[in-house]
């Protein structure tokens, strides 16, 4: 446990020392200042709204959990819950006062502004994996040692997947509802550009960027850092591998030393050197991955771990690797020319090309985690399954750095558009924004694959907490189980997509109205009301994912009346593959179409105003909620489901309820 | 056997009436006469080309048949494949001579219209379900009757899936290439009407709709019929059940008879009653359902079966109509008003919308056939899961023939329109057409749901045939044939619409280059080449195909050199699921798409011509290769590898062939 302390406090040591380098920056440019306040307020407000709403959850779900399982998991849920909180809280203040700072730094050249914004993302991504560290030890520490932790680090785990599940899928659909709703009324109908001041609800759309891709993201992962090393945990402990817990902990500590000093390092040679950003990134993902390979290599010397663990870990942090440049083949590489090409027909055609590029982007993601999943249990069983899981996440502290950057960079160039900066400074930081795509996409699948991972981790927590030795899914109640489970993602995924429409159409109603309304808000004379489309998307946002959030967790539990344990099984196994496959085409199919319009906008096929520019641009918002609240929301559907049946159905299963199907079985 | 040469001799009397009414009809209009030669011509083309690239295939088969397993096989293999080139030749040959018959019919009215069309529909159907009765029969009867019957009928199957691969993959490629080819050039760039016979590529675009409609369908279902007959066989003989063989048998041949009585009834009452068509349909379903229910109740009379038989036989029947009226409602309902509402605010919203809701759409029918596998299990084992899929099946006379009419329909208003028919006349196709479109979406859903239920049964006899008595999928070799079979049917779709965009493509050039170089062809004075483009469509569809059908029959192969038994057991099951579920999201978002073009072209916001019609144009044209060439190959890939699975692993058990992960587990 001690290691996890050592690293927490380094790590927040540096956040610290990186969090007052940035607000040591001085913005000079008034309006600037003011539109970054503008944004930060609107990430805050947005932020306490969703505590409001999560409030009465948390206090329902604590009383259930004291109830179930006694007050120990109860504080150890909300204290997943307040940890998750306040990184997430936390990350994005930083975030949102650096944009600005960004901005400024981008007078000074390329290298100055990146070193701020990637400052900016470090402090979301060394907060996340410190509070990940601090809280799991915290609770394992406060309530007297490993022996009895198992229920209790699963009941964390929940309340981060708790808060996960309103970042995230919150987050989504108030990202995207902005996005589009600006767009719509802004781009098609006023005919202003994008980021443009006169825009009401330009600041909601970069609110936005910050809420779900800082924030959301965010939470998602920590979600994934924590799942994945409770349910190592929950699994050495029942098969009472005291060598094996400590391994991972270890493992889990060097992953995040690695990732510390990788941070470091880039950040210093990104402020200092001519190299290409995107090499320095690319760089360093090759380095913190060779660092982390190193350093669990040398863990079997004192621990006595067998060799089989390293095999497993070091599966799963390949595939991680893997999965990150495959991303960057189908949403950067040549598949997007394809899709620009297919834009001269038209916006079908765009369409269909983008999602057959996305379909069969699929398949190898999958294999490979799959054959990760082969080499992990052929080395280590059960137990090395969940640990390629830690493998995949233990340099997370580096790779979502990497993430957070982008948005950042992106509200940079917003601001400087919005504050009329000079044309060299937007040229910076259009570049720093570009690659912040990028990165982005990059992070959506190494997102989804630890997503996916850690739902196969925790699955096998569960099989061993419901004392299931086979789970048979030619049994038709598995079977069944499997079906529902894998039309699940669709289900949830539709419900997440109208929502977005719905909110996006309730801002493009405002911000016409505002632009009728509000006299001289057109020509520039008056400003218009950016507080009212914040406060519309996140009220939208927060109501509408009600739905998705009790599918989430009425599912596996109704399938528990209906088909008892083994159909709850065949639930989460069907929502786990079914939504891993499903999570990779939104995201690539959303990322692939996006690159493809900013091939075109790059003059490619006719430019900015062609015919397959017309057409990109279709695509591109197709892709938009796909890539940004549908896919990402399936990550914690799988997770969260998982946990929620990993913690009640044993209890379920203790309490003897009543399965309808035994009823009639006899 | 006795009752299955009975049926089939009473329904193929019935259609050599129905086919001498339907030629005996005289064809006034020399030009129809004209078209409807090409198009009939154009057909056979395909077919001819078809068989050709189909022969050396069938004949590598037919050897390696023989030398794995015998030449008594290899023999039914033979036959199974001869009888569905019969079947679809047959339905083929008389659709594409009663097109032209329906548009003269048209000129006495509505009734008789509809009469010629059925008729030749169910020409088709019944010749389906015939020739499966007779196929079958003869090959156990010729070899000695059921005792050694298991693997001899798996191969008729494998026969049928090998012919229904062809025809549905390659008549998908070719239907839609030819529509999308035909309309992108025509409508868009030439600016003339639908089915213009100035078009060079309008001819091929009807030839595709049987081609696709008629020869692929009636593939896909005799394919289904006969698997799930031939499943219940296998399992019936595995556990030595003669009393559960002789139910099956029976509720088969008294499922015909009941059809062939429907089909007379709606014929009848077609011609001469003034009922809406859609409603003389709509009986018809409910009543072909109530007696074959009648008829299954009573077989237990005779033959002592079991009522747990009935009941699961039951079960499939009735959640084969369930999904016909959920089908309908997600393709004609109030949500296709959604959909139209969408496309006000552009063609992203329209194409979000079509997702949103035909994901919505996956979840009950999934959740039907999930309640069918359980109780018909929970009756019967899992030979009652085979029994629930031919329960779905057994009316298959009927259902067929209501699919078949749609493309005759739709023929006989390209036929009216191409040569100038009165107005009049086009009405009463255009009606006739609508309800096709209605007929073809929900014969979509019960293709797909009942090749679900096929590949599950086949997947049962499957796991009986290999010996798995349980099919643990928290074994890694099992989820990681699961991911990889449920990424599957994503690699195979995007393969297949890349393959219709392609072919299209050729086709643009092809019709491009007609219009400039052909003098007075757009002005109608000289008459397009029609051939040429019918046979690029042939060649490249064909061409196409090959990388799919290797997909189709490798992937679980190689799955046993990789994972082993249990693997390909994994690698069926999540093909089967994901399959399902992403089979009737495509056919769903396509038939609503095309249904909310269609509202909008009613006048609905606007009518043709409007922003949104525009918008739901590309929906339209997305939607295409959806619904008429990935989702319904993926019927083909489910069924398909199970078969070959089938017949194949157990004797690559036998032969003790290595599997690769055995010696690392060592």
């Amino acid at each position: 446990m001690l290691e996890f302390f050592a690293v927490a406090v380094l790590l927040l040591l540096t956040v610290i020392l990186n969090a007052r380098w940035i607000l040591g920056i001085k913005v000079e440019n008034a309006l600037a200042a003011q539109i970054s306040g503008h944004i930060h307020d609107g990430a805050k407000a947005f932020l306490s709204s969703e505590y409001k709403v999560m409030f009465p959850w948390i206090v329902v779900l604590f009383i259930v959990l004291a109830l179930l399982t006694g007050y120990k998991s109860a504080i150890a849920f909300l204290a997943g819950a307040l940890f998750s909180i306040a990184a997430g809280y936390i990350g994005m203040q930083i975030a949102t006062l650096a944009n600005v700072r960004t901005t400024e730094a981008a007078r000074r050249g390329s290298g100055d502004a990146l070193s701020v914004a990637f400052s900016a993302g470090s402090v979301m991504g060394m907060t996340v994996v410190a509070f990940g560290l601090l809280g799991l030890g915290l609770v394992v520490f406060v309530f007297g040692g490993f022996e009895k932790a198992g229920g209790i680090v699963s009941s964390f785990s929940l309340g981060a997947s708790f808060v996960a599940l309103f970042a995230r899928v919150g987050g989504g659909i108030f990202t995207k509802a902005a996005d589009v709703g600006a767009d719509l009324v802004g781009k098609v109908e006023a005919n202003i550009p994008e980021d443009d001041p006169r825009n009401p609800a330009v600041i909601a759309d970069n609110v936005g960027d910050n809420v779900g891709d800082v924030a959301g993201m965010g939470a998602d992962l920590y979600e994934s850092y924590v799942g994945s090393i409770v349910a190592c945990i929950v699994l050495a402990l029942a098969e009472k591998n005291m060598v094996g817990l400590s391994f991972v902990l270890w493992a889990v500590s060097l992953g995040a030393l690695s990732s510390w000093f990788t941070i470091l390092l880039v950040r210093g040679i990104s402020s200092r050197s001519h190299m290409e950003p995107a090499n320095v990134f690319r760089m360093g993902s090759i380095l913190v991955t060779l660092l982390a390979v190193g350093f669990v290599c040398l863990i079997p010397m004192w621990t006595g771990a067998s060799w089989s663990y390293v095999v497993s870990t070091v599966a799963g942090m390949i595939v991680g690797i893997a999965i990150g440049f495959i991303t960057d083949y189908y949403t950067m590489g040549a598949p997007i020319k394809e899709i620009a090409k297919a834009s001269e027909t038209g916006a079908a055609t765009n369409i269909l090309s983008g999602m057959a590029i996305a379909m069969q982007s699929t398949f190898l993601p999958v294999l490979l985690v799959g054959l990760a999943t082969i080499v992990a249990y052929l080395s280590a069983g059960l137990f090395g399954i969940a640990l390629a899981g830690v493998g995949m996440l233990c340099t997370l502290a580096y790779s979502l750095s990497v993430d957070a950057y982008g948005p950042v960079a992106d509200n940079a160039g917003g601001i400087a558009e919005m504050a009329h900066f000079s044309p060299q400074v937007r040229e910076v930081t259009d570049g720093l924004d570009a690659l912040g795509n990028a990165t982005a996409a990059m992070g959506k699948g190494f997102a989804i694959a630890s997503a996916a991972l850690t739902a196969l981790a925790l699955f096998a927590a569960f099989n061993s907490a419901v004392g299931i030795k086979a789970l048979d899914v030619s049994d038709p109640k598995v079977l069944t189980g499997v079906m529902v489970g894998a039309a699940s993602p669709f289900l949830f995924s539709s419900i997440v997509i109208n929502a977005v429409s719905r909110t996006a159409f309730v801002i493009v109603k405002e911000v016409r109205r505002q632009f009728k309304e509000i006299p001289g808000l057109l020509s520039g004379q008056a400003n218009p009301d950016y507080v009212v489309c914040v406060s519309i998307s996140t009220s939208h946002a927060l109501k509408n994912m009600v739905v998705p959030a009790l599918l989430a967790l009425i599912l596996p539990l109704a399938s528990y009346f209906l088909l008892g344990v083994e159909g709850v099984g065949g639930v989460l196994i069907g929502q786990t593959v079914s939504g891993f496959v499903m999570a990779v085409y939104m995201a690539n199919a959303g990322g692939a179409w996006d690159n493809a319009k900013k091939l075109i906008e790059g003059g490619f096929l006719g430019g900015k105003g062609s015919e397959a520019h017309h057409a990109a641009v279709i695509g591109d918002t197709v892709g938009d909620p796909l890539k940004d609240t549908a896919g990402p929301s399936i990550n914690i559907l799988m997770k969260l489901s998982t946990v929620v049946s990993l913690i009640l159905i044993p209890i379920f299963v203790q309490m003897g309820l009543p399965v309808l199907i035994d009823l009639f079985a006899k």
